[in-house]
């Protein structure tokens, strides 16, 4: 996990925010989990359950939040 | 996912805002499930779970936290 | 959903403004679940199942803080 | 539910403020389930339940966060 | 309960700010259940059960939140 | 648990702030469960448990907010 994949927190746009945030959610499973083949059976479980995909919703939201602040929000 | 669907957190009423927080909760899960008949086929499960319900709730209130800020809380 | 029913964050006092982080806790189960007689029938199933109520007072804290924070914790 | 029962989030010290964020937290539940004797059952399983402990744990937190700023985190 | 436990949220270090936010996570445990021999059993219970330490670490987290706010990060 | 281990919440750059936050989250599981090889075993199982790796990075996502507030979100 040495190699730099979060240089900034800072984003062009409110969407691209999303997407960084989708990405801070799934690097923390990685780095519990850090087996690919592993992480892609689960993956295969838990697209198919309801519960799981908004729990990953959750967690996307609440970067979302940090993500936003960062980036006052992109209203300058 | 490449089309834009986030210009800004700004909406005119905080009404709009609650709506943009359950828009900003559902994409999370279109973007893990990017299948649109299994997230169909989940909905018709979730929609009668009353805890998944309740969890969604939770996404949108984080959400709706975020996006009432970007606003200022819609006081000006 | 198209009839208004958030003009505003603001509220006269803490109480009214927790009665109202209810109301948004329960706005986003109706527009993910329209159907008043399933959420009729689901609610009569959670009222009754300690975890579900302790996961309504999550979502309901969550928005507390929003609406505490749009009106300045009502110190003024 | 006409009475009042929240009339401030000031309070003297931050273990008082801790025990209005535990009212607060019971507050939801009650609203959703006012029946006092379904809520006196629920109660004596969830208090055998340690998921249900922590879960009333977690509600506690957000709460209390919204307290403590309320109160200047108690620094005046 | 009307011992004092919690005189300050001021901590001289962020570990001592952790470890308040931990006593923190414990209290609304022990105020809902205020049972010690009922709270050593379920203890046995959960320090078994990896989701219900997950469970308890998002308390603390949330806890350490409100504790680092009110010592400014401890950047002072 | 006398042994420092949180002397700052300072980071140089996002992604060490990422790493102590992920830290954070271990560690109030080790403050809860001390015995290393019990954690052992459960790491095992919530390894390959997608619900429970999503429960850890929920976990991550509220330290994080913490430590990127703390450092300002590394814009200075």
């Amino acid at each position: 996990m040495s190699e730099p994949w979060l240089p900034s927190l800072r984003t062009a746009t409110p969407q691209e925010g999303y997407d960084l945030a989708v990405k801070l959610s799934r690097m923390a499973v990685k780095m519990t989990q850090p087996d690919a083949d592993m992480r892609s059976q689960l993956r295969a479980v838990y697209e198919q359950d309801a519960s799981a995909l908004i729990a990953v919703s959750a967690v996307v939201a609440t970067h979302f939040q940090t993500v936003a602040r960062a980036n006052n929000y992109w209203l300058d």
